[in-house]
C-alpha cells in the first residue's frame, strides 16, 4: 500500500579517513556528495511520490536528504530533522582512528563495539552539551549507546512518525546512518539480535520497502 | 530582543532570462548558487544563532535556505515551508518575457502589475494544480495575484508561525521571494500602499531586523 525508502548518508569525511564518529557533526566528501546524485537519480527511476522526508540532525544525512530532494525533484516536502535517527552515539570511541584503536584492544573487540546489539562502547565522562539538542533537554544527548540503545531511541520515531504515514498510505523517505538504518532494518526484517552483526548497510545505497496496509513488507528491494 | 534575517532567493534562471514566474517552480542558476553562498556568508558573519527557518515551497528558495544553512552551519535548524512564503503568483503573466509583454501593453502597464499594491495581473482560466498543493485543498492555488492578495495570504503565517517565536526571544530566518519580502517589509516599515512601488529586494542580499520585546523595530540594516 505504501512504500519506504531508506538511505545512508555519502561518505563523510570520517569515513574516508577511518574514523569512529556518531554524534560529531562532519561533513560530506566530495565522493559523498556524488553517491548521494547517484543514489538520487536511482530514487528518482522509481517514480515515486513521496509525501515526507524524515532524517537526522547531523549534517551528513541533511546534505545527502537535500541533493537527493533535488534530484527527485521533491524539494517542497516537509523534511523532519530528529535526534533519534541520529547515528549511534560512539561514546569515548568518538573522533578515533578504528584501525589505531584496534592495535591496541584488538580486531575481535573492535568488531564487537562495531557491530554486536547490546554492547555499550567506553562512555564519555560528560556530555557535549550541543545546543542542536538544548530544546529537547539535557538527558537526550547520550554517553554513548550500543545498538541496542539506539534501537530503543528510534523506536519512537518510527511508531510516532513513519508508521502512521506510511498506514495512512503516504510514501516515505528516511535518510539516516549505518546503525540507526541497522536497527530499522532489525526490526523490519526481524533480525536476530545475534544475527544483526551480519548487516551492513552501504553508504548511498537505497533500500526499498513495500508494504501491505497492516504495514507488513511485502517486498524489500536494493535500488 | 529577538532577530529576523529575510533574505531574497539567488539568481533563478526567470530571473536571468527576464521571465515573469511567480508560482512557477524555476531552478537556481550557478550565479544564483554563488549570491546564496555569500549571503550566508554575510548571515555567518553576524554570528547569529538561529531557532527556525522558514521558507516557501519553490525550489529556488529552497535550495538557497540549504546553501545558507550550510554556509552558516546551522543546517540541523527545523525548516518550515509554507505556500504562504510563495512568491506573488503571475496569473497569465507566468512564462512571458517582461519585455516581450512591454512591447505589446507598454512600460507603463508593466510597471504598474510588477510593482503596485492593488493590480490584479491577468488570471488564469483554471489552476494548475500542482500535487505539492494538494494536502491544502483545491482553494489554496490563485488564479492570480495582486500584492495586496499575497500580503494577505502571507500574513496569517506571518502572525502564527514567525511573530510568535521572535517574541519567545528565538531568532528567525526567512528565505523567500521579491513580492512576499515586498509584503513583509511593508507591514514591518509601515510603507504606505503607494509607497510600496518604491520598494525593491536585491537577489541575496540578506536584510537584518532587530526587535524589542514587543516587536517594534529597533533597527534595520541591509547585511
Amino acid at each position: 500500500m505504501a512504500t519506504l525508502v531508506i538511505l545512508r548518508h555519502g561518505e563523510s569525511v570520517a569515513n574516508r579517513d577511518n574514523i569512529f564518529t556518531g554524534w560529531s557533526d562532519v561533513p560530506l566528501t566530495a565522493k559523498g556528495r556524488a553517491q548521494a546524485w547517484s543514489a538520487g537519480n536511482l530514487v528518482a527511476e522509481t517514480g515515486i511520490q513521496f509525501a515526507a522526508l524524515h532524517t537526522s540532525m547531523l549534517q551528513r544525512a541533511i546534505v545527502t536528504s537535500h541533493i537527493i530532494l533535488e534530484a527527485i525533484d521533491q524539494l517542497y516536502l516537509p523534511e523532519y530533522k530528529s535526534w533519534r535517527l541520529n547515528e549511534r552515539h560512539y561514546g569515548a570511541l568518538r573522533g578515533k582512528n578504528k584501525a589505531a584503536v584496534q592495535e591496541v584492544v584488538g580486531v575481535a573487540q573492535v568488531k564487537i563495539w562495531r557491530r554486536s546489539f547490546e554492547t555499550v562502547p567506553p562512555l564519555l565522562d560528560h556530555v557535549t552539551q550541543d545546543r542542536r539538542y538544548d530544546q529537547f533537554g539535557p538527558h537526550v544527548e547520550p554517553l554513548g549507546e550500543s545498538l541496542e540503545m539506539a534501537y530503543h531511541r528510534l523506536m519512537p520515531y518510527w511508531e510516532d512518525e513513519i508508521a502512521p504515514r506510511l498506514l495512512a498510505g503516504d510514501n516515505q523517505l528516511v535518510v539516516a546512518h549505518g546503525s540507526t538504518l541497522r536497527a530499522l532494518i532489525k526490526y523490519l526484517d526481524h533480525v536476530a539480535d545475534a544475527d544483526i552483526s551480519q548487516v551492513e548497510v552501504a553508504n548511498g545505497e537505497p533500500i526499498r520497502y513495500d508494504f501491505d496496509d497492516r504495514l507488513n513488507v511485502l517486498r524489500k528491494t536494493v535500488l
